[in-house]
């Protein structure tokens, strides 16, 4: 935790983004690191979170990172939790919270009330447009015997 | 739409990883195009909406897409409606629905019911850890008068 703390108070002095620090561990061992790089990297979805995980990712050669854990300095983000949870990660341990973010202007209050809404009551509107292509790529992967899973 | 559902289709017959598409709109133009890449990019955040976005934010040099909208062959889950929110993006239209991917081996209602739950009641277990660097992270970038916000 010491170092994912450590990069989330560096990285924000060297202005790469938003307070945030994260990495990613296997058997106690350090795998990969992220830190938040929305402003430098012109990447909404550069979050330390989700930097870690690819970074993991890449260094391990898998897209699961099942076997590891990740210590972020705060809780995640509806976005981060989504990908800690498709990157099959089991364990998760931070330090700041999601209130003490709201706090210095990090709300994602909005995105947790936008998930659990109906799609026809949330505020990013949301329009549903017939398509031929998109329901057979559907039945393709359903078909598929060669398809690999995740 | 026409668009993205190909790319969903395409893309999944060439290998690259589930039958995913999106594009990015600004004023009737497309600004960028994404497909999912998770297992052909070892990379599980590697969905297509994120990397549409990834894709646009590079091509308008800007961590925000507020003024541009998304077309999905399929319901975002949880962590690209994240990503959607977090770009600013204001409307979004899609084909297939959450539960039509949940019929071909896509369930994402395990991380639904994750974002909805306290942390301590998920799955995936939470742990909080203190750490001085982490709230000292936080308390500079509270008083930093140069933060880039976002």
């Amino acid at each position: 935790m010491q170092r994912a703390a450590e990069l989330a108070l560096q990285k924000m002095r060297e202005n790469s983004g938003g307070p945030f620090g994260a990495i990613i561990v296997r058997e106690g061992k350090v795998v990969a690191e992220g830190w938040n790089q929305v402003t430098s990297g012109n990447n909404p979805t550069a979050h330390a979170e989700i930097v870690a995980i690819r970074n993991a990712c890449a260094s391990l050669k898998s897209f699961s990172l099942e076997g590891c854990e990740i210590c972020t300095s705060c809780e995640p983000c509806p976005m981060c939790l989504g990908a800690i949870c498709w990157a099959r990660l089991e364990c998760l341990y931070y330090t700041n919270s999601r209130q003490d973010a709201a706090r210095i202007g990090f709300d994602d209050e909005f995105i947790y009330a936008e998930i659990t809404l109906p799609l026809d009551g949330r505020k990013i509107s949301a329009v549903r447009i017939a398509s031929e292509s998109a329901n057979l790529a559907f039945s393709e992967w359903a078909s598929s015997p060669n398809k690999i899973r995740y």
